[in-house]
């Protein structure tokens, strides 16, 4: 049974991110691009449906997070869309200063301009701000 | 059948409320009007939900406060309604006597002069009196 | 079948409140004491738990309204209280501005005050606030 | 009906954080303190729980985010913790590098330093990693 | 096999109900009737929809008490029914012995005769007997 | 395939309660007793927990019908109570005037009565009034 | 293995069933048809939604029982069908070997042969077998 | 693909059981023992819990069926019971009559002879009839 | 009550699969095919829901297990698919590497094959990887 | 937006597992151990607890699989369990042929042997079999 010492490096405090200090796994994230791959049965419409719930942005206005839960349903035409890559996509806002109706948008936008889909839904359920609810819902059909 | 007087001690009491004695949040509640701004995607279709679950009024015969949660979805057009201001908007009605029938039409009425949707509905969900349960729902779409 | 018309006075505005313009049931609320009845079964030790959903108050910093559940359980000794007469007397802190720990003690004094039970516990379930959410439990046993 | 103009400076994009930049919600939690003001009811014993759903840090290891929600239930002394700060406070570990086992145990020793509680227990329930589940729970007694 | 007499001092019993003992109760029960009063948005087509889960009426063969749960949905065209009248109104089958099915029927008859609505369904979702359960659905159209 | 008519006589109309009239459930009910049958295993201790959903009586001040749900655990020693007889007696109670605290208290009784058991916890969860939920919990211990 | 003396009627051992063994609830279910009788409303359409958790039968292979719970959703014609008589015919399908398909076209058959309604849809929602779940659904329209 | 032909001989008929007819699981059934494997850890105290909804015996009253969900708890000494064995154990009850308070108190002592635990618990949930629900819940520790 | 020894030769180490060491459960899965039998009821139009939530196959890139709940419904035609081999046909894919879409989409195909239904769909919903949760859903319809 | 192709060596078909043909991922778990670090906070009396829900392994009789999901709550003393290698552990039983009662007490030795903590439990649920399901738990303490 090995046993592994953990890093002197590791402080529980914010760091200053230099380009050096960044870790692996943020340069991932932020390098992350929608990637697809050949959809293995094109001639036939089925459905695939996604959800991640860890999303997190910022308010444009007062800086503060905001979080929410993405619902995407959408039917491939020629690509299918990489799930971990839609993760790492997803994690790139966590430092973005966006709205709720913005954000559903612009995902729904690079969304196409990635898979190109013959149908796409996009559901966004922020978390309730003052006990308010949000939810926002987009779709985009191939005509 | 009363046994009991309320002790001299409770501070927290109900004050007579003059101009100088209303605190900031009243006011921002007092002047709350349905704030809007412009739609990000005006040519898309796209819908938005919202939950209030704190919505409360008063009975216009007895003067007994009743309790709702508020449940609206619309379609933008133009306007896309403020979530903090919408919130205030609800608020304002703590002190109001109003019917359940009503105050549903009279929040789709503010809503519609509000933003001008393409298409909205309004379900109210009041809380049970006699365990008996009520739920009024009206819509409107833009023609 | 007879059908009744709806008062003329019925404006879903709010009014200022003179003596004459009270209504009946806002009258009552604000004579509500803490009404007890005789215990029907004094020497046996037996509990009471009640629930209402439907508490509010105000902020005592911002005056913006505060919703709860209170859950009341009671080991009744000579006297028992009245339910109706404890709605009532919860519905007088609607106007009142009081904070979350303060308003769960003072409900706990005036109950031990009504009714000065063999056991007592108080527990107030706040609505969450910027999506955090609290709960205040307090306890009294008769010695 | 006012209607607002969105300001031409908010773009969906990561912008460099210059202290200019720093918006006002981020400079509040930048500056927060878990601040304390005096118990309303110092010599009962009472519990205070407290939830909050939306605490993200980083892993030390790979930088990726994680997610969690805490528990915070304690008893009061002489002090009693201002409920937006505390949630303040938990924003301010979006940055961090941290592990599991060592947020919970950091937030502890801040929490005790800030209101020296009579008893406080601290339980994060983190969100699954590779469909594996976990959960870290701590407590302190006065003593 | 019965080995037991009930105790003597049991006071809480059965009564013959004379004209003077019937208390305000159920004298208001007895004279119950469907009041409505007029819609507050005639012209609208808005939905109303009731539960009252505390039906009960007796087996007409037997006598053995039945109980029911049900559900009122319905559109108002010019009157809109009292929600305690109606509630009243339900209280007053205690005594009656129906069946599931005609009990149903004559609930709708007399909704549509006392406020005519627009559209109207009634659901009773009896409690299981043999643990079989039944459900009973009716609707009417304003033609 | 037989097919049965329905007799005449049923109408859905409450009719006079004369001694013919009172139909088999109905004399079942009224002559109902708590009847016991040897416990199979007297020298083990084991519990019996049974539910009954469908209780209800008249509220002693107002007459109007009160529901509960009641929930008996008890551990037998010289006899078991017959299930179908205990809903029969709890059927009794229909059109008895009693308040929430006595009539948990008198059950007891007649349990305790009835079998005798080394234990019994009784439990009644009436449905809300005014939106106020209550229980009583009573117990008894063979001494 | 038993080792207490219940009546001495009762063994708790299967019995060889001769015609004078058999119990009367037995002979019940042997006898039971699907009594029906006059529907109330014959002119009105409606819906009767039935649910009985309780069937057993037995697999024409192996000879283990199966367990399902059985749905039906009938518009009554002319009869309408009798609950018990529904359980007791239910209760009939103990003893027989038959598979999952073939049993719930069989009690389609039975219960349109019984009562011709203008509509019934019945659907047998199977217990696991393998902790796979299987469910048949079948319909039938009168033309 | 291959495809069986269904047997000519299964008819969805009760058939006269002979010894000859009776089918291989029935007879697996009838033959069933408690089955018992050596403990592979009998140093060891842990907990073994098993569940088994589909039990069902007949009522020694009346013949009609019963049925019930069967939670075992137990910790074994030297031996531990084979489960499917303990399935087919509780199959064979299905056409004894027995009462609930009897099935419990057998099988708890079929239980105890087959394995000798250091302690085992059984708890018997009876679907409910005329929705009154009972539970009886028994146990045994080795001394 | 008989005792059986366990045999020798298992043991809680992962062996060489040599021929001779496969047991009979594996080959029976290596030789499973979905066996059909005739459709009972060919004339009629009727749904089958199957769901078998133990589905796991291995990541065609990495190797790493993916687990899944697969729901099938179908409307038979000439053929119905035997339970017990499609479980077996499931587990059939515990060592193959195939992608999420590939898989739901070769069910399809050998479903077809084996029983060429009316009509069926297939849902296959994958236990989430980093949290991100994903379902396919494929159909085919009889032409 | 980057696309990859598949590579060509992906078949949804079981190939002959070589030295060469593993794949990292099944490399990874073959070597797995349950690797530790140290205890951020040794002094102090702290809870884990983890779940995993996607355990199986195969059954030593029949080589069927079976599925059961993991819970594990320790107070770590010296060494802390490294989560994903946790889960390598885990997934390494997929292959072993191992009963119920054997798999609970193997995780538990192996899971002393790596981190030596001052409690530990152990709990897990099988999926039914037969409609009838097992958990097996055991716990170590350090003396």
């Amino acid at each position: 049974m090995s046993q592994v010492s953990q890093p002197d490096t590791i402080r529980s405090e914010k760091t200053e991110k230099t380009p050096e200090s960044i870790k692996y796994g943020e340069r991932i994230i932020e390098e992350g691009e929608l990637i697809t791959f050949p959809n293995p049965r094109p001639g036939r419409r089925y459905d695939v449906q996604i959800t991640f719930p860890e999303f997190t942005c910022k308010c444009p206005f007062s800086g503060y997070p905001d979080f929410a839960t993405f619902y995407i349903n959408y039917c491939p035409d020629e690509k299918v869309v990489e799930l971990k890559a839609l993760k790492l996509y997803a994690n790139s806002f966590r430092d973005r200063y966006i709205s709720h109706e913005e954000v559903v948008n612009v995902i729904l936008d690079d969304f196409v301009a990635a898979c190109d889909p013959l149908f796409v839904k996009i559901r966004a359920d922020f978390n309730p701000r003052g006990n308010v609810h949000m939810v926002v819902e987009v779709q985009h059909e191939k005509t």
